[in-house]
């Protein structure tokens, strides 16, 4: 039975950084946070690829027991092509092929509308809000963006975000949406539109999160490996839902997420985005092992402490 | 009884930020550590001035019981003028006038040879291999520095770092230094040159301490309003000494700096930046209470706990 909505996309990578090259491999927001939440939560993956997705890079997914019943199919997979430059920090886009995912339109099975649990992944902002209105009763939402959609779709990424329980984005989004340098403005201008929660990723800096009376830093584990930063924003995301869904769920009262449980779940979405640069693409986060992750959290405990 | 020696310039400032602007106020590393380091030691500063340095600005140093003993004149201080943009990150060169301080070439007392603890600012290498020179005994020593001498003079640098016993440097520093992006390496770097302790500041995201057999990251102070962040860096390394002068000077017998220590000297350093950055200037540092100091500290005790 699975216990977490993840909606977003499932691509094809090509992956250039200063460490080496891989082309056509597992790719895609959805992708990377339904991994990494797996390894806490039985994840249910709603997403739109084409037949051209190789058997092989389809099974990184299925072989952590990740559903793919809600993957829909279509001729050419979307597939993006990009690279870093010596200091990794961003992202640069050769291309992008939208492909099936021009015509994304996810509709949710019956079960799947019932998930006390949604992720939604980077993704078009009204893809997010008509899956947000198919789904029954109130679940968590967590929603992550990028800037694109904050460039041309900010009325309706603010709809999704006023009916989300947790918003994340890396600062620079954070900076962009409200034009201010300032995240701890910004992380309050977040809560300020709803959510309950809001993170700002900071990359190898860690994450900030924000709640009505509380704030937290939480460190980012100290890589001296780092190969590929490419979904380790969405495997933060995947990781902490994950942990939180692992939490919750066996309550049977509905329970809301304390800042606690939540700081927590901030710390082990850093410790699964860690494994995930440390190698290309998908190439690590379909094969952690848990007491490895278990060890990162420790380490992150001792780090911080004073 | 002074027992913290401060080494580097005082500076006429010419600043400003989206958030306003100052004319020749008092600035320089030298000026901002020994403040800094004020509120928990008793710094004597060596440093050279001009005759147009304005009483008022020199009063900010005196009040605070900074010993100015040490002071040499010459006829105009060295002035800088700069400007932030947007956000704020890095500082913009107008113009540098040397001035005094291309004549620079400080002298000790035997009194000030004797201090155990040395604090040398960012400043020119080969001065700070000079006052190096000078010390008697085996004095703990930490180094600031900044990318220009990083670019100009990195064979005296390397030779001041390798007889520091605590080097603290940027982030775009460390990597410039090193030549890696990656900052855990850089620490990792530092560290192979000799010190026991290396300290990588990353501004709002807090601090990287690295020791032979550990890592500390430490938080930033959450900061909404931030209007100059000059000389925030020097103040970090003024805090922290002097933290640690007061933990350490009471002891008749020589102490090494413990990790512990040094991991809350960290944190106190970062205390005093964050009001440094404030407001303009030394605007505020000559005039922190103690208890705000504190109340800072458990502040950033409860936003790393999880």
């Amino acid at each position: 039975m699975n216990n977490l909505l993840v909606v977003g996309t499932v691509a094809l990578d090509d992956i250039e950084t200063p460490f080496g090259k891989v082309d056509s491999v597992l790719g895609g927001a959805g992708a990377y946070a339904a991994l990494a939440a797996s390894y806490f939560a039985d994840p249910a993956l709603v997403s739109i690829i084409g037949r051209d997705m190789p058997k092989k890079e389809l099974a990184r997914l299925s072989k952590r027991k990740i559903s793919l019943d809600g993957l829909e199919y279509g001729e050419k997979s979307f597939h993006w092509s990009g690279y870093y430059e010596f200091d990794m920090n961003a992202a640069k886009t050769r291309k992008t092929e939208l492909n099936v995912l021009a015509e994304f339109n996810p509709k949710l099975s019956p079960q799947q509308k019932k998930s006390r649990f949604l992720l939604l992944a980077n993704c078009d902002p009204s893809v997010q809000l008509q899956v947000i209105k198919q789904m029954d009763g109130k679940p968590f939402i967590a929603v992550d963006t990028m800037n694109y959609w904050i460039e041309t779709k900010k009325e309706e990424l603010l709809k999704v975000i006023r009916k989300a329980n947790l918003v994340v984005m890396n600062e620079g989004e954070a900076r962009l949406l409200f034009g201010t340098p300032n995240l701890i403005k910004a992380g309050r201008e977040l809560l300020a539109l709803g959510p309950k929660y809001a993170i700002i990723k900071k990359g190898e800096h860690g994450a900030l999160l924000f709640s009505e009376h509380n704030y937290f830093s939480a460190a980012g584990y100290p890589l001296e490996s780092l190969k590929d930063p490419t979904g380790a924003g969405d495997s933060f995301l995947g990781g902490l839902m994950g942990y939180l869904v692992k939490q919750l769920d066996s309550q049977t009262a509905k329970q809301s997420v304390s800042e606690e449980q939540m700081r927590k779940a901030v710390v082990y979405g850093s410790v699964i985005a860690s494994f995930c640069a440390e190698e290309f693409g998908t190439g690590y986060i379909d094969s952690i092992k848990i007491s490895d992750i278990h060890e990162r959290y420790g380490a992150i405990q001792k780090i911080c402490q004073f």
